[in-house]
């Protein structure tokens, strides 16, 4: 089989690529308008060794390759354009498809949504049936990922008053590009709050978690990972440890989520899929869960390998192990 | 006026060392019952050029030194030793004395309180008159401070439903012994998680909070600096201008609390005896508050001679500028 | 075919096991005696999920379980003592069987040596052929693969005068155990240099460069990772596109050491077996030459692993790609 | 008295605000052209509380304002466009004024140079008396500062074959512009060599060390400091502990350098006006000399402070102890 990535060139799309290369799909399809002709390698060195290329085909181009998927690695506003002229299977790592009511998108976003066509969340562990089905798959966002993982097995409960996300995040979300926030003169020994409310994933968070949430991400000087703590507050005292029975039963088949017995840290996630859920104790009506994920991988590239896997008839874990 | 430190060794007594040094204040005690005629510089190397020895006298002679005032920065249960020998003003950084109940510390820490004196809690900004006529003053946990500065100015509202302090804090707070925690294999990219809830320092906020409070502490890859986020929750919503309002108040004639427009972060506070306070956005019933201060100054050793300089009639800021 | 690991609890056995899981050899024996029975996942988190445990097989079980080979990963002086005893091929990671003149080595680790066989440098860029037929190889130490890998192709050059390895390591390299050095206090915006000659390793590194050599190595706030630069000093000028080209034509056909066209830097090698080389810039009689390597990987465990590859009949870069 | 600073918003000018706070000087001029009218605290959280705004004075503004002295924190090449205009007493931390040849200064900037007027080095160490008379001062580079300490003192030696110096900097010498180098995502646990030969520092250090030498700079993850390793070849045996004696003899009477027993690391200058040196150890014919300074105050901002205490006729610590 062979699949296309549009937008190679970011931490998503450098990730792709070097996962996809480890698949047994061919990619002959690694666009990128900045950087087309140049190695990979020139922009990341740890791909010093490998001549692999960006390309820049043309839309059309790409559909008379007759291509099995395209992953779409490109900003929010740019993937609407391109999905109607696709003539295969997509997985939109940007945020264009995320959302079920697009006048949330449009607020959210500020500009108007031009291809309101329905899309699959592409969170296999609440949509796995419906991804395999799917034409059209929106990758959720990195936060959002962890969130939805650290609670939905409780989306069944009624004794949820509201559930907080605090989150603290390395750099590599904010993208690859040079910024005030990624300068190592003010990144390195600090901790930077960003967005308080209204972050844009938080309303992306609120689609699937049938409570009250909220979320505040935390820059740490820290390249890759999400360590996501879920405050959840209970109107009454409940049982820990039947709270963590039910996550260990919903996520019982997962491949990639593992309710561990110590506490989730980065170390343990990083460059790979998985999603560590931890935490269980509980002090007067709060619950702590605190999830963990690689914001690049199972928060962005490898989990939208494992959409394609599930897209494309793959073992969901092929090319995603160690 | 002269001063001794006792316990000289760890961070929290070292930066009495380096502050103190900028005082009118003689320290003619500088007791290391383990580095007693080593060179500070022999164990920190920013003292290089500084002839500085520990000493080790015994309480005895301490006392026949008649000193103004004596600083403890022992472990807790040493504290409550050395307090009841000492025959003058104490300012003791270890939690001995930070309980008015003294049965919540005997639960807490484990241990038989055997000096059962009272003290004042060394907070200026809540308990200042009080720390003027103080003979032994306990001074407060770094988490605590960082709480209970973000929460205080609600402590009339009736309006709280309950706050969470989600708090990351440098790996100085952990002490300066070798550890698995300032591994910096373990630490370096990682976000370290620990005692979810009934942390030792969760029970002396509760004491000056008048709301249901609970906390989570978090290590970041960071020598120094704690990032306090109070998720302040409300029965109904309020309006974040009034409550910022009441915060600009509360804290006007404070000289080491600002209210601040931007975001607070650890660099703008390091090395000083700020606390930052910024934040004020609501969303839903939900209310972001952030603090930030130096663990080890704010959060220990400043704020010690903050309390020493109203103990012995200094001007509160002598010694704490620039 | 099987292997056993030795004093596998270290970075260096850990890396054996994670880099052996991906091989098709058995590793039935993965001793610690400190820590057998536990799982390697309460030592290393990024091993939750895998339940491998430590054994802890007396050399006796080892014997009878007939291994293809065994890596030992115990400190020097340990390694003398179990070599003798074990009946298959041995890759000893110590610094126990390094020396050709073992009154070298009893002068520079200060102990006598008590098993004075011969061992095969295990450094395959040089005793590829040597290594294939060896029963016992000495792995080489970290600075020193490193430093020979920058400056072997000069062996035969006639015109040098000396060269200075000038090094920049990861802290991984002094262990996992809790130490000063490791202290993220300590480390972190610092650079700490040590040992400014007489390193051991400038003894090993002497055996193998025909030129006069001296070596000085720096802590950096890093994990993993060492960069060489070495200042060659030659005693007329050299046209630097002349030494590149003997460097490409010695490094041709290795499957882990590259010429690269950018500078090498530690990013590009970390978590691979790969050596980078580069720099070749010459200025009055200095050439510049840079090599980077990950300590822990072609430093120690994955180089042993292309030993074994050599010594076992595999493919040479079997298990060590990607 | 009263100083002005042009080129006030970078890292250099920056630092100067912060520690002429600390002096008895006025600073009426401040000038950023680009932040003028805005709040120092804007750029810069450390100064929240601080009222402090950047100025944009014409140059004919400043004049009559009738400053004793201004610092001039620009680019080369606009340096010497100010210096003529200016009717007072300048230190210039550009490059404009170091090189006594200008034809060198042409070479290695690749521009013309438009006002060829003498200046004196700023390296008190070695310049003190011509300082004290100095109309135009040029500070020194901060590699230029670290590479001359670590020399200096072997100037009158007939014994010394060439010498190299290997420096390890924290970014902040790259200025506080975002760029690839200061990125944390390309920073964090790497290093970077950089100009291996050539660079525009070893021009100006080799005007004032009488031996062949060249310089090789490395960035570390690290924000401030420079660890320079000094590898001087003798061309015959040499005794350290002369080469020692000589060191101390040499700075016996400075007030910022320190020739100490335990090696230079960042830690112990950073934030600080020292230069420490150390090392001593030597190895067949190569001796180790390391210098460490703050590349921000004694590699540029303290040091023009230093030289300015000299110029103006203050003592020559005043505002830079602790």
């Amino acid at each position: 089989m062979k699949v296309g990535i549009i937008g190679a060139s970011g931490y998503a799309g450098v990730e792709l690529i070097r996962w996809l290369g480890k698949h047994e799909v061919e990619v002959p399809v690694i666009n990128s308008e900045t950087f087309a002709g140049k190695k990979v390698s020139e922009l990341y060195p740890d791909f010093i060794g490998d001549d692999t290329r960006f390309t820049n085909y043309y839309i059309d181009e790409i559909n008379s390759m007759d291509p099995d998927l395209v992953f779409l690695a490109v900003p929010h506003t740019a993937a609407m354009k391109i999905v109607p002229k696709l003539k295969t299977k997509v997985i939109d790592l940007s945020a264009d498809y995320r959302f079920t009511d697009f006048s949330v998108y449009e607020k959210v976003y500020g500009v108007k949504h031009t291809d309101k066509r329905k899309a699959v969340f592409g969170l296999p562990e609440l949509f796995r049936k419906e991804i395999k089905e799917a034409q059209l798959v929106a990758n959720p966002g990195c936060f959002v990922t962890a969130a939805i993982l650290a609670a939905a097995p409780l989306n069944q409960s009624n004794g949820i008053q509201q559930i907080i996300f605090d989150c603290k995040t390395g750099v590599s979300g904010a993208g690859h590009r040079n910024s005030d926030v990624n300068n190592f003169n003010n990144l390195s020994e600090n901790v930077i709050p960003y967005k308080l409310i209204e972050h844009r994933h938080s309303f992306e968070i609120q689609q699937f978690i049938k409570h009250k949430t909220s979320f505040t991400p935390h820059v740490v000087p820290v390249v890759r990972g999400i360590l996501c703590t879920a405050h959840i507050l209970f109107k009454n005292y409940v049982d820990p440890k039947e709270i963590q029975a039910v996550y260990e039963k919903f996520y019982k088949n997962e491949p990639f989520v593992q309710v561990i017995e110590s506490l989730p840290e980065l170390h343990a996630v990083q460059n790979t899929n998985k999603c560590h859920i931890g935490g269980f104790e509980i002090e007067g009506n709060r619950l702590v869960v605190l999830s963990s994920i690689d914001n690049l991988t199972k928060g962005a590239s490898t989990q939208a390998i494992q959409n394609m896997n599930l897209m494309l008839g793959f073992e969901e874990t092929k090319g995603l192990e160690g």
